[in-house]
């Protein structure tokens, strides 16, 4: 019977569904401001059992990136397949920030919708943090904005319990899915309520006065047997830092370890493609907020229930989470709404076979803001050898969001110089917050983009090349700061047909 | 029985009405980038009947100001009462800018519908340009979100009909009101539709292929004549501009007349308040996106039907836009809703008589964006003697917008820059783009702000004195901005209670 209710759908919908096209439902599992703090990439100190398993059962992606490393603009990133710049979602939503998108942007929730004529059931549990509402209609929704943001995104058993139920929906009525759920964890917390730990790796942990959540076991860290990333200084207090970071990732894989067996039990699991990813960067400096790698890096597996898809592999192809929304449509099978341009590309592709390594292979980065006092808007693209970096407010300097102000990484910064103290770290404050406009690094020759390449004659072919790429992907995307900062932007009038960058005569 | 259900009306909302109190009815008339360009403020050029002769029924301002020189954020200011960094308005309203007021914040006509028991019938014709739209919900739209923006706010007799039909309303309802008109008048148009002239002064003429407005009888000015103001370069090019723009003005004044006449038509214009005024300052150098003199200034003509209020006068009263909200308020008879903090204070005393000028008398300034590439925040504080603007991306060249870019007049600056040719201005492009972080001017003594005072020892007590009132206004207003550039505001966790402004140690 079940059975043939389901050809009686596949032949409702005009037989665009197939049994060879599964999965049908999409899992999208999301970190918050998590980065390679997992065995399965090879971090030999932060335990991760259940997200190592993910990726056994997956194929590991080595170069993925977000296009920003925001928040806000990097799920509705996910959530509309667009760079923050043409999705209007600028900068965070929440209070005095209120970035939204553009009213006539689509995301998958409502594009899902539309497309299925209601069949496919969307749902998000977490953290959302994008708008406005009409934009991002989930049919099933629990959220911070029904919630506290810790019991809907780091109560791990709180959020089974809505797995479960929404699960059950699928289930019952019969429909596919697309399920979104947005771990707060391993966000920091420190300037909120400092009394739960810098990254609330305290709160639930059945610590006095801490509250238990009753499915995560914490997993504790002896700060002084980690091994600090040579991306940060290696102090005491980074070290303190990281052993927190590590215990709430215990919760956010213990959680990711929950969900998956809820999915089995729901006897979906066979038909689903699981996706992993984080949203953006670490916070810290260099992380989220920048598009250095450790800002833009993202974690991402994609294990998919098809036997003959790629399992337990790890690829090369370069990924942008720019290319999380083609790859829904296409594991739910369905066409994207008529006009519509992707900035990415579906990477179910890759998992059927290794993409060969293409010279032209690239990915494009674009942060505009972060809060809205934040105003740093950069450009970025990145090929598998060069990244160029291009600061359109180079003339300020770097700003720093509040939570990563407060946290005791920072402050040491901070402090040492102000006090002239030594601080052993690879850069200077005065150097984070001093950028130039042109940014141009060999990432295979030099990781932490110690050495700026754009001004050497040297590399002035490639210095070239790479600002034409990356203006043509503004162009191909309407970013409204194409033409920034030398330059204002023409489209309107005598330029309608031909918009154009008119000089404002700054080096006159 | 007109009389009798009047005063059935009034006893019915419990006596707070009372014929002393007259008025009930506010009309609110709004020109869209206007300046001083009337006889009643003594331009001996741009003639302007309408607006003089409402000057001569009314009170007019000599020391008036817009907290913000840009629409939608000055639309904001006026229908909330609020300063931009407050409201949420930072930028435009419109396309990629997509700026909205925070969803939390109060308008004039859901307060006054709120506060009225929906009594009051509120009502916008022409330009609105804010949002998001739940939170400026008038009973009576009709604006560019259902017109084209020159249909609705520069074609008179349109809008004549509109106001007709709303004062009609009005009456045959018996409801006060506050109508507010947005004339799009005199605006550039330059860089949209070049062909009606750069402030569509050849639109709706009667000449050929330009339509005909039926109630506007074009004024032509010959450019010879004309003399420029001490802010602008004396130039064929600015002189053809002013012509052009004292021609729109002609469009905008006979339409303050023509809805003059309508509101004597209807009979409601001896219980009306009629407030004229200004959204920010010419499309010129140093005026709109400017909190320079000229973007800043605003017109502004308070003309009460009570006879005993002042008429035909001056005022020297220091006013800011932020106050036309209590003061509609105040006309309405209605009290604000519970908990309103007013920035401004209502400026019906000053109808009855003139206050004394107070050494504390001063009006504040905030602009952040107009664009939303322009990330360009100034703060300010005036008083009768001095001006502090505090440049907060002071780094950074201060940003032009698209459609003064295209002006003849910035064309001209711009194109003498660049080929080193002579230009009879007061300043340096370069010296437009590039600004201190303080700028502290004698008005009195420098009314073009040539000379900046932040330096000079003598002076270093007044800006110690006005940096502090500035911010605590910013303080008192909640800005986000308030601790910008060279710190970050903390305000949750363990500063909940005491905010603090926390070093970046730029300087170390
Ligand atoms: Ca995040
Ligand atoms: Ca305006
Ligand atoms: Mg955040
Ligand atoms: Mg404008």
């Amino acid at each position: 019977m079940r059975l043939f209710l389901t050809v009686l759908v596949i032949l409702a919908i005009g037989g665009s569904y197939s049994r060879a096209a599964e999965p049908k439902n999409v899992l999208l599992l999301l970190a918050d401001d998590a980065g390679f703090e997992m065995g399965a990439y090879l971090n030999k100190f932060c335990q991760t059992p259940n997200l190592d398993a993910l990726a056994r059962r997956g194929l590991l992606f080595n170069n993925a990136f977000t296009s920003v490393s925001s928040c806000s603009p990097s799920r509705a990133q996910l959530l509309t397949g667009q760079a923050s710049h043409a999705s209007g979602m600028y900068g965070l939503h929440q209070g005095v920030h209120n970035f939204n998108v553009l009213p006539e942007v689509g995301s998958l929730p409502n594009v899902l919708r539309e497309q299925s004529n209601g069949r496919i059931l969307s749902g998000i549990i977490g953290k959302k943090h994008v708008g406005a509402a009409a934009n991002f209609r989930f049919d099933f929704e629990q959220t911070e904005e029904q919630h506290s943001i810790n019991q809907i995104g780091r109560n791990i058993t709180r959020i089974k319990g809505y797995a479960r139920e929404f699960l059950k929906q699928a289930k019952d009525q019969q429909r596919p899915f697309f399920l979104m759920v947005g771990f707060h964890d391993p966000h920091r917390c420190g300037h909120i309520t400092p009394q739960f730990g810098e990254f609330c790796e305290r709160w639930g942990s059945g610590e006095q006065g801490m509250g238990s959540i009753p499915d995560w076991k914490p997993i504790y860290y002896d700060w002084r047997n980690l091994e600090v990333p040579a991306w940060l200084p290696d102090t005491d207090v980074v070290r303190q830092e990281l052993a927190a970071q590590y215990m709430t990732i215990s919760r956010l894989d213990q959680g990711v370890g929950l969900l998956l067996r809820e999915l089995e039990a729901s006897g979906l699991a066979d038909q689903t493609l699981v996706i992993y990813t984080s949203d953006n960067g670490p916070p810290f400096p260099g992380g989220r907020t920048n598009l250095y790698e450790h800002g833009i890096r993202s974690p991402l597996i994609l294990s998919s229930p098809q036997k003959e898809d790629r399992h337990h592999e790890t690829t090369a192809a370069m990924a942008s989470l720019l290319d999380i929304y083609p790859s829904v449509l296409e594991a739910l099978q369905l066409p994207a709404p008529n006009g519509t341009k992707f900035s990415g590309k579906s990477l179910l592709t890759v998992l059927r076979e290794e993409p060969p390594a293409k010279e032209s292979d690239a990915i494009f980065g674009s942060q505009s803001y972060h809060e809205v006092t934040m105003a740093y808007p950069m450009r970025m693209v990145r090929n598998r050898r060069y990244k160029l970096i291009h600061n359109l407010n180079y003339w300020a300097d770097f700003p720093i969001d509040q939570d990563f102000y407060t946290s005791p990484t920072f402050q040491q910064i901070l402090n040492a110089t102000i006090h002239r103290q030594p601080l052993p770290w690879y850069r200077t404050l005065q150097q984070y917050y001093q950028r130039p406009e042109w940014e141009l690094y060999d990432i295979k020759m030099d990781a932490l983009e110690r050495n700026n390449l754009a001004d050497k004659p040297k590399y002035s072919g490639t210095l070239k090349q790479l600002r034409q790429q990356l203006y043509q992907w503004q162009v191909d995307t309407k970013d409204p700061w194409r033409c920034a900062p030398h330059a204002v932007l023409q489209e309107q009038g005598v330029f309608k047909e031909a918009p154009v960058c008119l000089t404002l005569g700054h080096e006159a």
